[in-house]
Formats: C-alpha cells, structure tokens, sequence
C-alpha cells in the first residue's frame, strides 16, 4: 500500500511552533487570507478588462493558474524557504510541508498576489506554458527568499531596522519590478508603438475593471490589516487603524489620479483614477501600521499622481508596453510606499521620518531595502526569462497573437456568440 | 520642516473616547465595514446595468469618487459633525479627525452609501463635477447631520423615542428623497417622455445588475448586523439574529416584486424583483432589532410590493425619470421601513408597535422621524441643487448626452472594441 | 387585530437549546454563512456564463428566486424537518421556526445551494414555474429530511459512523443527482444532440463565469470552514486547517482539469479547469475535517480529473444534456468525496481510511452514505418532476426555447441594445 507512507506518515501540517497567538488572532488572520484570496478575481478582472477581448480567456487561465500553482508550490516549499528557523540571515529553511493553517494560508495568498502582477503586464502576446514555470519559480523560490529578508523576523533586513509592514518592497515592488523585465523581454504587442508613437490599445471592458479595483481594495483591508498578524487590546485597535488608514490612502490614491487626469490629460479618465486608487493602496501598504491619517492621506495622494506620470514615461519614453501599468501601480508605488516611512512615519506617538523630528536612519534603511527586493526582483526575473527564452521561447507567434491569445493558446473564445473584435 | 508639525502633532485619530466595547466588538465593526465597503462595488454594477452602456464610464467614476470622497470629507468633518460630544440635540460638534479606527471606518460606508444613491437616479445626463460637489455636501455635511439626530445618542429624535436601528430613514431615506429632488431638477433624460408617453429606456447588462444585487445584499449582513455596534453574550445572538431577519426580508421583497410584476406586468421581471430584493432589505433596515421573523418576513414582503407600483407612480404620475428606481427602492421603501416599527415592531418580548398591543405613541415617533429626515434631505439637496444649477449647470448639453457622457465627461468609452449603441 | 397574534404569539425563533457554543462560534458560524450567501452570485455567474446570452436573465431569475424561497422555506420547515429533536433516526421533526439565529441562517445557504445546483444542468428549456415549484420542494422537503440522516446528530448514517464534514453528499450530492434526473426528464436543449453526434452550445460569457468560480471558491472557505460549527481552541486549529485543505483540493482539482484537457482535449482549456477547480472543492467537502494536507491534494487532483472524463461521459455516452457539467461536479465528484474518505481519511492521528490501516468499515460507510444520498435524491426527484411532467409541463414551447427564455418566460433580454446572438 504505497499511499499508506505518503498520507499519514507525512503530518498534515507541522505545528510544534504556534505562529498565530489566540483564538482571535488566527480568527483574524484567517478572515484576512480569505479576503486576500479574492483578491486573485479583482486581478483576473483587472488585467481582462484593461486588454483586449481575444486574450480575455488566457488572462483567466494564467490567473487560475497563479492560485492553483501558488498555493501547492508555496505550501511544499515556499513557506519553509521564507519562514524557516535555520538562516544566514539572507536564506531560511526549514522542513517541507511547514505552517500552521491560518498562517499558512495567509502567506499563500501573498505569494500568489506577488505572481499574478506580473500576468498583466505581458497580456496579449505570451506563451501560457512560459508564464506557468515563471509562476511555479515566483512563488517557491523568488518571493519566499526575499521575502525572508524582513517577514522571517532574523534577515538581515530585519537587523537593519528596515519596515514594509504588509509589503509594498516584498510583495508589490518584487512583482512590480519582475513585471519590467518580463514586459521588457517580452517585447511590445504588435502595434503598441508603430514608427516609434506610441497606440493606444483600449481594454474591452471598464465595467469589469472596476469591479475589479474594488474587489481588489476590498481584499486589501486583509491584505494589509491581517499583517498585523494578531488581534485582541492593542493589536485591535491596530489592526482597526491600519484598515482606516489603507483605506484613506487608496481613496486620496483615487482622487489624485482623477484629478491629475483631469489636468493633465483634459479629462477625468476612469482607467486612470482605477490605477491611482490601487497605488494609493500600494503607497499605504508598506506603512499602515506606521503612518498617521494625514501622512496616509499624503501617502495616497503622491502615489495616485505618480502613477499618471509613470505610465506615461513607462511607455512614451522607456518604450515598454506594460500592458496594464502593472509596474507603475506595483513597482513604482511600491517603491514610494517603502521610502515614505523614512520621511514622515511614525512609530506609535514617535516620528522616525526625516520630516518629523526622526532623524535620516529610517530613510536610508528604507531605500535600501527597497533597493535591494527590486535590484533582487529584476535580477531574479532576468535569469529565469533568460532561460526560458533560450529554451521554450518568451512569445507566440504573430499569427497567433494577431488571432488571439484565446484560439491559438487554450482553442476557445472568452465571448462566443459574438463576433470577435479587439 | 514644514510636514513636521502636519504629520506628528496632529494625532492620528483621537482615542480617549472607546466608543467599541471588547476586541470582538471592534472585530466584528471591521468586518461590518469591510462588508458595508463593498456594497459600494454593488452600487456600481446595479446603476451601471439597470442604464444605457454609453453611460457605464460615467457611472463606475461617480461611484469611485463616492469612495474616495466619503472617505476624506467624512473623516475631516461629517464624524465630528454627526457623532460630536456637543450638542444642542440637533447639531453636534466636535474636534476635526475624530473617531476610533473600526468604528470610523464603519461609519464612513454609510456617509458614502447615503452619497452613493442619489448617483443612479440622476443617471446619463448630469454633469461629473456637478455630481461631485454634492457628493462632497452630502457626506460632510447633510447627512452627518440629520444622522446625529438619531444615532449620536443625545439628539431630539433619540429623546422622541424614535427608532431606526440601521438607517431606513437615516441612510436610504435621506439617499432616496435627495435622489427625488435631485431627478426632478436635473430634468428626465432626453427621450423618456415623449408627448407625454413614458418610453422605456432598458438598461444594458442585466446579468451584472444582478451580480450587483447580490453584493449589496451580501454587504448589508455587515450594514444591518455591524449596526449592534458590538458582539458578545445577547450582542452576539442580537447580531446573529438581525442578520436572519435582513435575509428573511430580502427574500419577501424579492418574491413580492416577482409576484407583482407577474400578476401586474404578466411577465415575472428581474429588474423588478432585483429591486424588490433590495426594497426589501431597506424595509427592515430601520427594523431588524425590534422584529419578529414574521414581521420582518411581511415588512420585506410589503416593501417588495410597494416598490413596483411606486416606480410606475414615479415615472407616469410624476413624470420624474428615476433612472435605476432609487427613489422608490430607498425613499419610499425607507419610509415604510421606518415606520413599520410602529405597526407591528417589537422590544424584546414586548409588542410596541399599534398592531400588537403597544399604543400609537411608537408610531407617531417613527411618522415624525421618517418625515423629518425626509423633509430634510429634500430641503438641503433643493438648496445645493438650486445653487449648483446657478452657477456651473447641472446638465451637460444635449449633444453630450445623446453621445454619451463616457465620451464628453471622460472621454473613453466602457467597451472599446464594439460599435456604440445604446 | 388581526397581526397581533402572528406577530407577537409566534416568537421570533425559538432559542432554547443553544446550537453554537461561545461567542465566537457564533461569530464564525454567522461570517460563515454570510459567505456561504455570496455562493449564490458565483452560481448565477457560472451558469449564466458558461450557457447562452438569450437565457441569460432566466439563469439571473432562477438563482435569485433560489435563495428567496429557500430562505422562507427553511426557515418555515426546512430546518425544524432536519434538526428537530423528535425522530426516528429517518424523519425527524419538531416545531415550526425553530432555528437559532446564526446557526439557521448558516443552514438556510446550505439548503439554497442544494437547490441552486440543478438550475444550471436544466438551463435553457425549462419552464421558470416548473423550477420554481421544484426548488420549494428541494429546500423544504427534500434536501432537509435526508440531511438529517446525517447532520441531526442521532439519524442512522451518523449511527453508521458515515463521516460527511460538509456536504460532498449531503449538499453536492443531492443536488448533482437530482440535477441528473431533471436533465434527462427535461431533455436535452434543441441542437444539442444532432443525428447522435453532440453539438457544442458554447457560453457566452468566460470572464463572468471565471469570476463566478472565484466567488464559490471563496464562498467555499465559509461552506467547509463553518461547518466547524465552532471556534476556539482547536476548535479554531481545526477550522483554520479545514480552510487550508478546502484550498490545496481546490488547486489541485483545477490543475487536474487543466493538464487532462491539455493532453486530452489538445489544449488547456478554460472552461474545464473552472470545473476541475469546482470538482476539487466539492472533492474535499465531506473529508475537509479527516484529511492530510496531501490527502487533500490527492482528492482534489483526483476530482478535478474525473471531472473531465465523466462531462464527456454524461454528455456522449448518456446523452444527456447537462447544460454547465454540473452533474458531474456536484454529483459525481461529491460522490468520489464522500468515498475518499474510507480510503485515505485520518481522524486526528489516527488513520481511518483502507490505504491507512483503518480497515475497510469506513470505506463501507462511506460508500453506503454517498449511495443513499444519490439514490435518494434520484427517487424524489423523479417523483416531483414526474408530477410536473404530466400537470404544467417540464418544457417551455420549441418556438419560446429557439427565441430565448428571457424572452418568454421574462419579457426582457440580458443585454438590451445588442442584436440578440445565441
């Protein structure tokens, strides 16, 4: 009986170290995980929306896939890479099949959220089996070893005073950053810059896309107040504040975007504002728990107008085609999110932010920790596509693109009935 | 330094006063809010749907600003404004940036929510920024104050005895009737009476008006039972129970309005039952802590019902074009909501209202408040809507609205890719 | 005054025995069945998805008449049928709205998720009235009664030692083998079958139909997770593992899916891998409480593939036309869940299952139990849609099935101001 060693000799889960501490802290957490998970369907909405209808099916896929793909390889060997007890301060390890339920299933969902960022950025014209082995090394190699830097509790970032509270660095900017170099090896969809202009290429649904942008700031209220890890007495009324206070940074996200749409682009653009909302929510995610409401607010706002701006110099001046700003919204924002705790955080009522009395070590600990998950990021990323443009290939071919990811990829249509058009 | 004295002196949020009692009080407030948050993404989807799709942009831009206005206007002033320690029983003020992390998360949806309706009535010809500056009002100033009344605790309507546990009359009633007189000014859509004959002008995607239905009935468990503003011991099976009896409601109203328009239109109708559903659920909002099963069950069931006839009396008596029926669905059914309390609302075991031993005393409390709030909202919106039509307009010109405000107000359009049609 | 005695005699719910223990079970149960509610929205999008545009407001009707007639039913005899004290171990009753509030309102979902599951496999031909009359039956008597053969607590599965955590059988089983016998009575829609060879009836809407998926699997977390009917202590230990197994058989079923239409059907296909995913979840639904994480991981890899083969069996060998597979997710898979049980379940450390060392008994078991939940639930379905058969009829007309249901049966179209495509 061949099973009888594989199923019970291997324990459920290792539980000999209680991570979560109470009832209500893994009640919390819990809930936390579940709303993050959804945060896969605001993505797949996302991402489908802001592209073309003939690559809609294969956006669902590669989105299916990050959170089935995900959730085995992080639990086999993600979790041990990330959270293990034996380190050296930059990688961690510890037995297979590591973690206790709730926590377990918390840290998954960031895993997977780190992968699909990339999905967006090269909609539209690559191989599904190429994006599959990118998805399978993010989420039980790349994430978790960075990720161990700061979340371990004894990397060398930690030691170093570093903050990213639920990750702007470890989750947004490593997926942001890996999105740049995908989209940039990649290569532009045909047409995306046609004698060196840039063209326009619309999405197919803003309805869609907006659903998804708040079903992605809703499972950011898990995202980032069950990074807070606990709840009951301080931990509550923390946890409390850091979901009022991400919510105040995407709403100035939003409204910055708008606005700097409205100015600088003539008119209130709804692809825009959806995109500031999210980096106001990027912006926020790193300092939730070490921001004032005003220093929030302010967080928000700044990400929501650099996001316009970083689209913009993204595809007009650095010619990349990042399909949906995915590496504006979650690179760049990300990178802003963690280098403002250096200069107006606070940690409880005292400032450790250069513009309030705190001084220039928590900025410099912050760009270099933020440095270095997108220096890692962009390294990372280019060794893996490397490969596997050398191997399997990075693109379908022209034909297959000009057709549709849907046909030439998974041999059906996202809306069948309809006669397709981009 | 000048972020210096903006970011650390002022006090994240102001603490002394525990408004949440317990760690699982706070929990379960989050969660409320976090729920209540999303109902903002059904909004979107209901108003979206139930209109034309050259309009769709517009929309999910209104129902975002909502958001992201709510979000800010509500934490600077309309807290203070409605929840502030002193008073006169009818405007209470306090500090700026006040409130408790969950509580004024919570709080904050339904300022948003209060906003968030008035958006579809007015569907298709308004302009943005003219929806966006009584957005601004209504979450700082109306509502907040009319909601003091009730819900600060030392108000005149509290004093009068007068219930409205989640805001049949306090939210929806204030959203619906500003809804009415906003319709009424703003004029119907061009097209939708001609020679005095109403032509029906369908929405465009009925399959997300009803995905949106479902999400504001999934978030109103959390805007109905988060309003016991506690769990624990008789908070937790209070709370428990006001859920039971907003699904119970729901389901009346739902199958009231089914069963209406197929006996009264022949055919049963979604978009009639979809808000029938929704009627039904604001009809026990104001109820669902003093209600029987039963009751709820006929409350929901008579919300339904009058919801039907009420958007027909709207559109051919009036002549008021309501575009998704928000002003029957909240102002009315609100209204019904509110006063059913005194017909056959209960205390515990006792009976209050007229039809089960208790007097007339709690009916005439619940007349009196349903009509002040209704009076109110239709006063204030009057005065902005006046004051907003003299000077920068209320509606964009007709060429606008026969293209599309996604194109004139945003320029973009929601589905790219297919020829435009209503 | 006639309401005073049906508003005030009848209390609201009866609550004398105290179902759920604590606090926080009460918390957990209510957040889980407000989850459980959402399943409801992922339904209607799965099925309206994956079935054509002209029926597309008939699916919208059908799902949300589901939850308004099984909230009444339940509550009115449903529940007291299925946890009443008095019984024979077969039938149980007790008094009419029993039913503590989170507990009943956490069951009432259950119930409108066993009817729901039949929507879909008989879409597109039935007359709206037939289902309606079939779903009231389904959550008042049918689903009720054999549910508590189980779940009561003393009925002669649970005697038998039959282990059915949360509903492989009891839930997915009744209504995937009911959906079996209304889609063979019913017939399969016109064109479907053509000289013998199966026509294809494409969907008309992926996106919608993935994010359907999304939301189950995220309902999904309440379904399995709640029906800890408990939190605290290992209470909450075992929850949180019963989320975690929910979600590695939910990967694994959709990557079982994914790579058999990859070998098998020449391309990774989306629409299986939705099922696969589907058929993973209802894979671990009755053992989520007795399994190793790579118990998990093996059933629902082994749900996701049978799935594949038996959509094609039902459909070529068959020749029935289940319209979305779900016969073969929530039947056959809820069967195979039910199964695994006796093959590879633990029961804390203890292996209970045939590849384990626990013996066959509890294989046995759980073969009896899926078999009498599937022969049960073909016998009464047959029953009531042999009576429907020869009173109102089973089919709407061939002319009303070519036009579309949302025509005749509903007076409207799904998406007004497009040309109606099939």
């Amino acid at each position: 009986m061949i099973f009888k060693n594989l199923f019970i000799n291997i324990p459920l889960i290792i539980q000999d170290t209680a991570v979560i501490e109470g009832d209500m802290g893994m009640l919390w957490m819990l809930l936390s995980g579940i709303l993050v998970f959804f945060m896969q369907a605001g993505f797949t909405l996302v991402e489908s929306g802001m592209t073309s209808s003939k690559n809609a099916v294969n956006i669902a896929m590669k989105n299916l896939l990050d959170i089935c793909v995900g959730s085995l390889t992080y639990w086999l060997v993600g979790y041990s890479l990330m959270y293990g007890d034996t380190s050296n301060g930059w990688f961690f390890w510890g037995g297979l099949f590591q973690g206790e339920g709730a926590d377990l299933f918390f840290q998954t969902m960031f895993a997977a959220t780190a992968a699909t960022i990339v999905s967006g950025a090269i909609a539209g014209r690559t191989k599904f089996e190429t994006y599959a082995i990118f998805t399978l090394v993010m989420t039980a190699i790349i994430y978790p070893i960075s990720g161990g830097w700061q979340w371990q509790g004894s990397g060398w970032l930690t030691n170093l005073g570093f903050i990213d509270f639920a990750g702007s660095s470890i989750v947004h900017g490593v997926g942001g950053f890996a999105a740049l170099v995908a989209a940039y090896m990649v290569g532009p969809r045909i047409g995306k810059f046609v004698n060196g202009e840039v063209q326009p290429i619309p999405g197919h649904n803003q309805v869609t896309a907006t659903l998804g942008v708040f079903i992605l700031w809703l499972g950011w209220f898990g995202f980032n107040g069950g990074s807070q890890l606990a709840w009951g007495g301080d931990d509550a009324t923390g946890a409390s504040t850091v979901v009022l206070v991400t919510n105040l940074a995407a709403a100035a996200g939003g409204l910055g975007a708008l606005f700097t749409s409205w100015v600088y682009l003539k008119k209130s653009n709804l692809s825009m504002s959806l995109n500031g909302a999210l980096a106001g929510l990027v912006s926020i995610t790193a300092g939730c728990g070490n921001m004032t409401a005003p220093g929030a607010v302010m967080a928000g706002l700044i990400g929501g107008i650099i996001v316009v701006f970083s689209i913009e110099f993204i595809e007009k001046k650095l010619k990349i085609d990042d399909a949906i700003g995915a590496v504006s919204v979650h690179g760049i924002a990300g990178f802003w999110g963690t280098i403002v705790i250096g200069l107006w955080g606070v940690d409880g009522d005292k400032g450790i932010g250069l513009f309030n009395g705190g001084g220039i070590s928590q900025l410099i600990s912050q760009l270099i920790g933020a440095t270095a998950y997108m220096v890692w990021a962009i390294i990372l990323s280019f060794i893996v596509f490397s490969v596997l443009k050398y191997t399997i290939g990075l693109r379908v071919t022209e034909q297959e693109e000009l057709q549709g990811l849907d046909i030439s990829e998974h041999g059906s249509i996202a809306y069948p009935g309809k006669r397709e058009r981009e």
